[in-house]
């Protein structure tokens, strides 16, 4: 299996989408070469954005933290989090009321900001569940799986309310060898033992990368698909989303693709990125 | 469960996207009413566009097709299929060669305007498979299962290539008690026996949506989801994904959803649309 | 849908096979008559046995639980757990070693009279994986959720061992309106996110039928499937179990199914008791 | 990975348990040495039984076929199909009546050994369904799929009758490279269109493990899964089966399974064959 140098990928493209982790920093850091290439690419006059299934935080404090791990180049506009298509789907289809979520306050804000009332499950008060409007699964952290998802089964057994999952990542990478159940793990667990399909954002469904073409038309008007590049790290959201929407694909192998099984699992998945590199630092 | 004339329930639109099957006709032909509703929702200034998940046809045989049931109000600039999103991807993501298909020739429209060279998968010579960079399920009809299904398998274990599916319905109804396997299923066999994944679209995907807003642009510039209703008969495909992509909902109980079982459905799926009615002719 | 007395339902039987919980017994305590009923059966020179998904406990303690709820007449030799068809898969296919377990240390017995040792996930020491030699799934109690599915998840990642799952249950009821989720989605849910399928034990699986048979063996020598009658509360445990064992089976509506949705639980089912009664003690 | 000569590994067992294809020959003939091994085994004084999940043909004329390739060691007697154990469940709860069935004319042999009435699903009068009492998959040939399985989807949305699926393997080699769409393929995709799930029969279910144990008692008395190797090509049928059965697995490369990719498969899906060996003419 063959791999480019990124510097070459990348040229002749207007525009770049970026997944954060993995492709930006991995559990160790800013992966290496990563600030020199932002700004060789700002250089070269292209659009960027950074694509994240992760509804953990604002796009504000995902820029913040970004900036904590050393890359200063990325504001908070042109971060789309899988959060701000939940909000988007919120904002329209719950005209008031109470949203019932798993997660941190941090990742509730997504919920204010939908001009909603964001109650913790464990806050919920059972007799008085015509009070919610809606489920949200935003975070894996936050409460206590011990008592939280029981909770969550039943109310959603008795509400036939909208139930959205921000982030349909099944684990994620907490060290060079571990990982964690992410969020949408317990979404799959809950859609499984009631037997519903939620509705869910986060790559690889389009929205996120609608909502990147509309928050570049500013910068970039007349942008198409075949103007853009995305880069990620994981086949079955990054790759197979990019390659879905249309956009040009690469995948790096400094995130959740190793270099060893690349080549395995391009070929038993048959999601077939158009470029592989062993980082955008390279 | 409550419904409500369709007529109340459109009126605040500016824009209206129709299912067809279901929704303007059915086996028996035209909806009663539907004629009357389409010249009213054009008098009232409302932009309308008809969204199929039927790959079989071009839009332009599509609008014939109407015309032959009884609807002339409905020019091929208004009807987007699953087809021209599957020759959206087609276009972007393939340079030049055969794509090997299921369907009938008409159906093959869509690769040659794609500027590809269409090959039902009957025809494909084994020897040669280099030739062959993607695969397309266009049509449940035009072909023999018991063949050529076997031989597509056989195909896609030895080539990597892009897999796409233009129509994901999984049955269709073919008179008033029965149906029939549609594309939709026959490819998810195939996904199921190689433990694949392939590059799916029609409706809930969000293409067809979007396809349908930037297709509005021109009308009815400034367009926003608030100012879009989306009317189908189907739960998990018109409804999801209206939900999904933003747009206001409305069932209508003239086509897949029976009025008997539909608040079942309803409530069972967790696919909750934002009206009921009983027809559009209502 | 007509149901019938069990007492006619059940007299041409030689030997009555009985599912516990929704069936002897309820979250209010044992259910009205069923002592009565035992007795008859016993008179009637019935045989019995109770069939439960049920690892958390010895059919010793089961047995007491039994008395524990006043119903006396069923000796622990008559109770077959699935904790028992998963301690006999360890004895058969674990020489020695260690089998890591999620479960209460009352469940992880199972281990312990398979001649094995027992060690809680919590207490597994990562720097010695290769003192595993199987991971068994036992109880939905007895851990904690937050910490020990990751480390479970992360075991088995680097763990290439046999995975029993003792309880394939996906939810159990605690109280008349709520449930909640049992070893099986938690196993499911570990399945899912590694892309593997475990060794499953308890209904509908053949084993625990095939134990009921041989235990009755000296009691009821020659004993065939058409004298054997599976009465249980779950259409997809019990009754798709006893039918596809080949024994006959009755549906009661005294637990997890209720009266007001049996028939279209069994309709769209499409698993058929060959019986339905109100309870064993009508 | 290290595989071991069949001989030495068969060496402790009292009953060697032999699946069909894949292990006594393949799409080129009888697999070389295997004569030889099945007459050691014999002289050894092992019993013996071949598990076939092929429910195309009875134990007589699969007997017969064996010859036809040079095996004349295996009399009908020694055979357990799937569809036997298809046939032992429609003995039992089916007491008269017809069976639609998906098959060849060979296979529907099973129905009438059943005592039942056969009628091939293209016979079927959809005005009389009321006389079909349950429907069976036996064989991928037989039937033309242009038709008949949409005619199966009808009439199964009319019937609520139980379905048996006498053979759940996905797919079968054809030739050195190629394989075949198999009956347990079909019926999943019905399964997945209905929204049901059906009585499946054949490895990994036990009840043909069962069937051989029954069916070796009389020559072996006493036999525990202990004393049992099952041999097989495949491991999510022939060695998961055995495994969860309790006996000892040992996997063959000379069939579904190949050398290169064994190691791999093994560790991906979990499924730890006792021994591993290149072929049992080893």
């Amino acid at each position: 299996m063959t791999t480019q140098k990124f510097s070459a990928i990348s040229a002749p493209y207007k525009a770049i989408l970026l997944d954060s982790y993995g492709v930006l920093r991995n559990h160790r850091g800013l992966i290496p070469g990563v600030v020199e290439t932002v700004e060789r690419l700002r250089k070269e006059g292209k659009v960027i954005r950074v694509l994240t299934n992760n509804a953990a935080r604002s796009p504000e404090a995902a820029a913040k933290n970004l900036v904590k791990y050393g890359l200063h180049g990325i504001p908070a506009e042109e971060i789309i989090t899988s959060g701000a298509t939940t909000r988007h789907f919120l904002t329209h289809k719950i005209q008031a009321g109470k949203v019932a979520y798993l997660g941190t306050p941090q990742s509730a804000e997504y919920i204010f900001s939908a001009g909603l009332e964001a109650v913790a499950v464990a806050d919920v008060d059972m007799a008085r569940l015509d009070e919610i409007k809606a489920v949200a699964f935003l975070d894996d952290e936050g409460y206590d799986m011990n008592h939280d998802l029981n909770k969550l089964i039943n109310l959603l057994r008795r509400c036939q309310v909208p139930v959205v999952v921000a982030n349909t990542d099944l684990l994620y990478p907490v060290s060079a060898n571990d990982v964690a159940l992410a969020t949408g793990s317990i979404a799959r667990l809950a859609e499984y033992v009631l037997g519903r399909r939620f509705v869910s954002f986060g790559k690889p469904a389009s929205q996120m990368f609608q909502f990147a073409i509309d928050s570049m038309a500013g910068q970039a008007p007349d942008l198409t698909p075949a103007d853009i590049l995305m880069v990620g790290d994981t086949l079955h959201t990054d790759i197979l989303g990019g390659n879905t929407f249309g956009v040009s694909t690469a995948l790096v192998l400094s995130g959740n693709t190793q270099p060893e099984t690349a080549e395995l699992e391009i070929r038993s998945s048959g999601i077939l990125p158009d470029f592989v590199c062993s980082s955008i630092g390279d």
